[in-house]
Order: C-alpha cells, then structure tokens, then sequence
C-alpha cells in the first residue's frame, strides 16, 4: 500500500544559533507532509512531536508502520488532509532520521553520544520554521501538538507570532513542576547508571543501555496513565507464573521502548523538557511572556492528566486572557491520564474537527 | 548519654511456618523495648515499621542515632514510655540485625541473598507474637503502625483479635493499588538489572548494587511527598552548578539510603507489600476479612496522601463498620503526602496523644 505521506530529508548547510549559544550544523531533519499546499500557501499546518514520536503522524509509511496521531489525522479525519498540508517534522537530536546524538560528531570522527549539544523546544521551532522556509509556507494556518509538542506550540505563538494563524496545545504545561522533574531525574539515573551507557558512547562499545532505558520507560508509562485507569484495567489481576499483570504490562513497554529508541535522545528530549520554562525570561511572568503572542489558541486539558494536571493548562489560558487574546479551553473528562491526548475520546477529537473546520473557512482550505 | 530503650536479641529455635508453606528456622530478631511492663501485665504497645525502619522507634541507641518515630514516642510524649511498654521489633527479612538475606543460609553455607524465603506481613505479625510470648506479653494494649507498620496492625486485629485492645492504624491500604505496585516493579527492576546486583548474590562478589538501590529510593521518595509540597519546597529553584534543587535532593536521598540499606531486604519487604491483601481470602471482601476483629479501631489518612490515599483509609473504615466494630477515623488536611505520617502535625499528634490517653485509664497504665 502506497504511504499517505510524502517522507524526504531535508539538509541544512547554515548551523542553527541554538539557544545555549552554541552554533550547531550543517544538520538533517526528516520530514513528512501529507495533503497538498494550496495556491495561496494558506493551508499548512505543522505537527509538533512528544518524547518518543516522530515525522511520521499518519498513515502507514514505507515499512508499515501506522502514524502516531493517526486517529486524529488523515483524509476526512479531523485534521483532514484532503483539505490541509499537514507537516511533521523529526525533531533535532531524536532518533528517526534527524541529526541526533547517533550521529558522527565531525569535530571527532566518532558519535556525538553525550556530547551533542543541548536542545531546546524553542531551537526545535526555529529548525521546524527553516523547514517551513524550505516548503515555501510563510504562515501557518496552525500548530498542533500534545505534551511536549503543545510546549513547541505554545512556543512558536511567542517567538514567531507573524508565522501562525491558530496555536492549538493539548494536555500541555507551561513549565514542568518539580515532581515533573523529579520523575526525570529518576529516569536519567536510571540510564546513565546503566553500566553500558558508557557516559552516553556506548555506539563504539557494541553494547546499548537498554536495561535503564527500560527502567527508565516503565516509570514515565506509569505517569502517562491515571490511577483510575490503571487500576480498573490491571487493578490486582494476575496473569502467567502469578506475576501482577500491571508488572507484566510495564515490562513489555519497557522492553518494546528499549528495543527502539536511542539513550542519548531520551536523555536530549527529557532535558529540553526540563528546561522549557518561557517565563523564567520575564521574572516568572507568564503573561509578560505570552505578550508577543497574535494567533488564535485553542488548549485542551484531561481531568485525570496528572502528568500535565488541567491546572497547568489553565495557568496559560489565563496568561493569554491576560493578554486579551482569543482562547478557547475545553477540560475533557476523561479517564486516560495524560495518554488521552492520544487517545480518540469523541469530545475531544470532535473539539479538534470543528477547530479545524473552522480554521479551514478561515484560511480557504 | 543512655539509650532510652533496651535492644536485645531474642532467637528462636523453632521455625516460623510462613504463608508461602515454607517453614523457616532457627531466627533471630532485634527488639527494642522502652517503659516498663506493669504487674498487670496490660501496658505493652506493640510499634511495626514500615519498609526502611526498625525496632528502634525512640530515642538514641548506643552509635547515638534518634529512633524513627521518636517525636511520637518517648517520655512524655503522645505514647509516653512513662506509661506504656513499647516494644519494637525489626522484621524477619529486614537488615537491622534481625535475621535477613546477607545471614547465612544453613543449606547452602553462604548469604541467602535472594534466595531467602517469602515473607508476608502475616508472617511478621506471627513473628511479632511470639516475640510477645517471650516478653511475657499476652495481651497487647495497642498495636501501632504507618504505611507498612499500619497494614501489620490490620492484620493483628484480623488474625490474632484476642491479642489486642486497640489497633491504630496510619496512612495505610487495604492492599497496594495498581500504581503503586507499578511503582514497586519499577524499583525492582533498578535493582535486579544492576549488574552489581548478581542475581541477589552479591555479598561475596565485594559488591553493592547501589546505583538500582539509589534508583529505587528516588523514585521510593517522590511518591512519599506530595506534588505541592515539591512543588512549595523545590518549585523550579536551581542550586550548584545550575542543577534543579530537586534533582540534588533526590540524589542525596538515594545516595544515603543506598549506603545503609539493603538491596535484597528492599525487595523482600517490597513483595511483602504487593502481596497484602486480607480481602483476597474472602473473594475480594474485605469486611468478611474483618470479621473476626474485636478491637477498637483508630485510622488517619493525610488529604494529600497520594501513595495511600484517604479513599483507601475509607475503605477499610466501612469494612470495619460493616461489622459493627468501634472505629474513629480521621482524614488530616496536611501537605505533606504520606511521609506526614512521620511528622509532627499537631492534629495528628494530638489525635494519638487523646487515643493513648484514653488506652492508658482503660488498662490502668
């Protein structure tokens, strides 16, 4: 079957000035674009990536593999890309085809590993706004993302204002809290104590730190979902050798995680997490950071996300009122946790379709 | 300066038949008394700790270290050793001197590592009677207990009811939840999958499995504090070297613990946790697993308790009226999470000192 999406490499000559200061490139991001740009270049959106995603949203692609964000996006879904230009792109340093961590570090001959520079979501907008650059799209209809692409999102209405129509951040935050951070910590131990690590060159060693990075998985799944939802799928079931089926369950993610996704990307993505924090500019004042802010927002939040608790989300809704700007927020109640976002609950995917169609009437899609 | 109690150990000759159907002996187990017996013979106060305590509960020992519950216990104090005798015992398993997995297995002529057997928290409490036995001890005024120590307490007023007067019981659970055994299977993953670990065996290999012990306590120490208070005490501060100030803190936390604690007894009273489950007996209903209780029941939950939550307080609350059993219950709005069952709030403390006051004139202490 023929992929939905059109995947290409895109490489960059000129480095990217990243925000630690630091001058990074010539580097490459994968992309994938789904549906057509129009003639008046109106009709894009751009799709920002959690931790473990990547360019490939929707659709199979070339080795079979469903999209991450395939049940919100394809043709006649609520993105519909029948009528939108749909981008994704793999971010700087994950570990799907984009320069990462993986990759020979030209200053040494050998992989960069631990020594790749520090990212953050605000340099990830600047290379997804050269990627624009590149597909001929000046302004956006919309940036979607969930989680830590939300944060991209939110981002871009700060920092690139003029480049957006509609900024749309589901189960979102505008900073991670200090539990937040303190599960991170926990997780980063977990890998770089793993003695095949090897302080993140572990690519010449023929080894792969996989038994942190399962650890490491485990815990941040059990963060993903609510208690409630956890308890009434496994509650204190137990399944073969009488072993809980919930300690089963959070093996196999772990293991499954562990057999794809790079050390050192986790270890990237989670830091840039940590570090995103846009008030932190402006003494703390979230409303002072949103003020260059111009698009449309639409955030939505899950009841039982206490990952990125509803009142994380409402912290930026009450920046952007505070700034006058047009919000709409939905709080869906929804017993997934976090994953919800993920998920197709009808509230929320029907939120996100007339969203859409509304953004569609207004862009000419 | 003296130590306010007296530690002894006491051996034990004949085996303990365990619930697994194992039978274990000879054994050994420290206890810590303080006060005095009266002639009476009705003032003892049984204390059970939780997973990293022991049965110094209260004041200093000889190497000059305060016992784990001394703000609670001591002259004076809301369980006043001038009235009571307090007895602490350290659990079958443990690593405070009572027999535990780095003693030598008669069988094998070298540690038990972790091959020492299941114990449950039935078994400590067996255990815990005989140590009675000894003290000449028929009847306990009270059996006390947190967290863990709480579950020993229920399974007192279960499984021993004529033993007993009062059974206090603290931010404590029926039975662990899904996410908390998800959280327990994460730990002992960090711990096994540490190649200092050697299947448990670890003691003649001059090695420790530190660095998953360390893992296991961070993520131990998260789910003992509440999100606000992390939030009120660490927020986003950063310390030396530009380091988050709860990363800092979680890696004190793990270091410390990993230097004195050991890893096989992490695990077995870790399984000893996942395993309680009085209401799995009787098909799930926990009130039939009440049913033989006769004492008086005292509880307290913490409102932002989010390990063992008030709801799971309540649940064995309704358990115990079903059967028409005398029950006080209180859900104490304090922000510390779980680990408030340690600290001195004084509603919680007041509420303990009421209910040893009233202990005390009712068995003449």
């Amino acid at each position: 079957m023929k992929p939905l999406g059109t995947e290409q490499t895109l490489a960059f000559e000129e480095p990217l000035l990243l925000r630690s200061g630091a001058s990074f490139g010539p580097y490459e991001l994968k992309v994938e674009t789904y549906g057509q740009l129009n003639d008046a270049r109106s009709n894009a959106v751009l799709v920002c990536h959690a931790l473990n995603a990547s360019h490939h949203v929707a659709g199979l692609d070339a080795q079979g593999k469903l999209g991450w964000w395939d049940n919100l996006i394809g043709p006649g879904k609520a993105l519909d890309t029948d009528r939108f230009f749909v981008i994704g792109v793999n971010n700087l340093g994950s570990c799907f085809g984009s320069t990462g961590p993986m990759h020979t570090n030209p200053a040494t001959g050998r992989a960069w590993g631990g020594d790749f520079p520090l990212v953050c979501v605000e340099d990830w907008v600047a290379a997804q706004a050269r990627v624009l650059d590149r597909l001929g799209v000046q302004r956006l209809a919309a940036v979607l993302g969930g989680s830590l692409g939300g944060m991209q999102a939110l981002s871009w209405a700060m920092r690139l204002p003029e480049r957006l129509a509609h900024c749309i951040a589901i189960a979102t935050a505008p900073s991670l809290s200090a539990q937040n951070l303190a599960f991170n910590e926990v997780a980063r131990n977990a890998i770089v104590s793993d003695p095949d690590f090897h302080g993140g060159h572990f690519y010449d060693q023929q080894t792969l730190p996989q038994a942190g990075l399962r650890v490491a998985r485990m815990l941040g799944h059990i963060t993903y979902l609510s208690d409630d939802v956890m308890e009434s799928k496994f509650g204190r079931e137990r399944g073969e050798s009488n072993a809980f089926q919930i300690e089963s369950y959070l093996r196999h993610q772990g293991d499954k995680f562990a057999g794809y996704f790079d050390a050192n990307s986790y270890l990237l993505i989670q830091r840039a997490l940590d570090q995103f924090d846009p008030a932190a500019e402006h003494g703390g004042d979230l409303t002072r950071a949103f003020q260059p802010a111009r698009c449309k927002f639409l955030l939505a939040s899950f009841s039982t996300d206490w990952r990125f608790s509803p009142a994380r989300s409402r912290e930026i809704v009450q920046a952007l009122l505070d700034n006058g700007l047009e919000v709409s927020y939905a709080e869906i109640d929804a017993p997934h946790g976090h994953d919800a976002f993920l998920l197709d609950d009808p509230r929320y995917h029907g939120l996100l379709r007339h969203r859409f169609a509304q953004i569609a009437r207004e862009v000419g899609a």
